[in-house]
């Protein structure tokens, strides 16, 4: 049992790991062309930079975090979701005073949450994000879910909704808190105990609660939109129009609110739409959240942000059949018979890689048959054959595997016939 | 001091990330030439996993562990080094039954020391590392060594010195170590606490021991190289072969040993030689273990690998100034006047992106001015400028900023001739 993986984690394997470097450097790649860059922070921080970014009252701090003592007594927690470091970090680097901005970042790595393991939902799971922080332009809450959307897209999923709401500022807010307040008092007896809480601290959530989704108070619950200040209504429109300027389709879900505490204005989710993925069909999440830099002792920054995670992505792809074919992954494997020529294909071996070639040789003392059968399910383009013989006379057998040709080089010029075969080839 | 980064860890920026992702995709880029494919195991492990596959008596396990306990009560350990866990994935999915013999894998990512904090040793720190198993053939130890030195190579590294020694089998380290204790146990008072329990436990350590370094008995300790027995030499002198064959330079050193319990046979470390480093100068350190994958319970399988630290490479490439310049990393930048254009850009910029056009605009509402200022700091390649005249005469100006030469485009072809620049230029 103790030497097993884990419980809710896994490993990575060949081929499983083909997707992961491929919707790694997709998403690097548009990053690049909208100008965000990748910044890294620590898999731990203390725990006191979670409870405050974060929240005190979510699940996540109060149930789900892996939190420890070090050996100086530090508490600290491996961190349960992104923003809160890379705010941590704007703050502590004072990224707020170099020229550039808005501080355009993303991330990507391992998070972690002590929740009940299923399907796409991991204790160590790994997600991709973004913030842009500086601005409070309604056009970079476009750029940001244009972003995160051609992610999508370009990756070929299809069945995907963009879901968008505002919560917007803070007094649209507070009168409608008032409002859910008034609205859920009188009959707060007949919700659950997590809700009863909720009522004074952050009746919002009331709205987000999974055991009260059918209570009728529910469906009569005032709405934000009814609450905007003139503000709040107009830089919503223009987040929308910003949208529809590029075509990108979405539907405003007035219920959808977010689990964290910082959010305002823009909020929205990515769900996937077509079947196979049971109960969990959000992919992505982010929103606008003014007052969380101020939290962590910076200047007053507005920013906005957004995560997803690389497991379920991985699933909308599966179960879309979006999985490319990562095809031919080694150029040529070296055959040898005979001991000189064994010993002369480690030489030659490392004359192809320094060539850029991709190559491979049998390292188990196996017979020319079964290096044969190697090279087969390596799926190789090349196979080349040397033995003592043709080692003698200073010439190498090429075959090219798919059509079957094969030709005979001399020793001499094989790494450049090679460097000149693949290249033309690609 | 709450919200500060945790000691010992560090924030990786813009700025200084370049260096990092360029390292990982030259490391990447060169293991897929040599066959050797991504794994990814979990941040951490049971901990008996690194008591087993580390040693019970190492530094590491009795001193320098983030060990911890999780909401079910099981003892988990934030991983000190890679080895152990690739191993417990091997034996776990069974790699060892998979066709493709030996199993060739590399990762990278965050390991975990609760050490002194200084230069190049940090609490975390990036690992990157390289596992061959199921082949005892010397031609793979060989194989290996290229590899690490082909990475340090093809980055530019020239001050570096690969040092190689054999363990011996099981015979000779036994041999060895019968002569170990005899020669050290009559004057074992004369050294330290730590080196007093080394000396039944694993003697060899003696000879790795900073406090007892200068003790005479450490010159005239017994060598393994009187030791070894006849395979254990023929596979060294054949692992030196095949390195003289590929011209990679090494020195043999019969005093290096490796701190871990498991190696034997080739053990090695990349060492540089420049200024600047202070007292650590081992970047790269590895070896065979061909007793590893038992202790996981798997099948006897060989094994050999090598692990680098990113931190400690880059203070290498720094210090011989071999970081490369990055370049141009945006292709154009958007300036606009007046608020039609401003809105406008929202939708040229997404169609720019589209086309794959690494672009940027402001979202400060800045003066033309500061946005030309903008666009010279970030260093782009072509400015392009919209006014509400020029939108209003579906015209754009397009300023090569290297060049200086400035032209106008119809609005409708903006994109394509935009496109058609940034590639041509590329």
């Amino acid at each position: 049992m103790s030497m097993q993986i884990p419980r809710g984690t896994q490993d990575i394997l060949p081929g499983e790991i083909e997707i992961w470097q491929y919707i790694e450097q997709k998403s690097k790649e548009i990053c690049s062309r909208y100008n965000y860059k990748e910044i890294r922070t620590p898999i731990f921080e203390h725990t006191e930079v979670f409870a405050r970014g974060v929240g005190e009252t979510t699940d996540i701090v109060q149930k789900e975090m892996y939190t420890f003592t070090d050996r100086g007594e530090r508490s600290l927690t491996l961190r349960p979701e992104g923003t809160a470091g890379v705010v941590r970090s704007f703050v502590g680097n004072k990224l707020y005073g170099e020229a550039s901005q808005p501080t355009k970042l993303f991330y990507t790595g391992p998070m972690f949450r002590y929740e009940r393991p299923q399907a796409g939902r991991m204790r160590q799971f790994v997600q991709f994000g973004v913030e842009a922080l500086g601005s409070a332009d309604p056009a970079i809450d476009a750029e940001v879910l244009a972003l995160v959307m051609s992610i999508y897209y370009e990756l070929g999923l299809t069945d995907i909704k963009l879901v968008l709401n505002s919560l917007g500022d803070k007094e649209s807010r507070e009168a409608h808190r008032d409002a859910l307040i008034n609205h859920f008092k009188p009959s707060i007896g007949e919700f659950c105990s997590d809700c009863q809480n909720r009522l004074e601290k952050n009746p919002l959530r009331i709205l987000d609660c999974k055991k009260d989704r059918e209570h009728p108070l529910m469906q009569t619950a005032p709405s934000i939109h009814d609450y905007y200040t003139e503000e709040s209504a107009a830089y919503f429109k223009e987040v929308k129009q910003h949208l529809d300027q590029m075509n990108l389709p979405y539907v405003v879900d007035p219920t959808l609110v977010r689990g964290l505490d910082y959010y305002n204005h823009t909020a929205f989710e990515v769900m996937a739409e077509g079947e196979g993925f049971g109960a969990i069909t959000t992919l992505c999440g982010g929103g606008r959240y003014n007052g969380l830099v101020q939290e962590f002792s910076g200047p007053e920054t507005p920013g906005i942000g957004f995560a997803f995670s690389i497991e379920r992505l991985i699933m909308a792809l599966k179960a879309q059949g979006k999985v490319p074919d990562f095809g031919n992954q080694l150029d040529c494997f070296l055959v040898t018979l005979g001991d000189e020529a064994k010993a002369k294909s480690v030489e030659l071996l490392y004359q192809l890689r320094q060539a850029g070639i991709r190559c491979d040789k049998d390292y188990l003392d196996k017979k020319m048959k079964a290096q044969f059968k190697a090279a087969d399910r390596l799926n190789v383009r090349y196979t080349a054959i040397l033995g003592d013989n043709e080692l003698n006379e200073n010439r190498i057998n090429v075959k090219n595997m798919e059509t079957g040709e094969q030709v005979e080089v001399a020793l001499d010029t094989f790494i450049t016939y090679m460097k000149e075969q693949v290249e033309g080839g690609k």
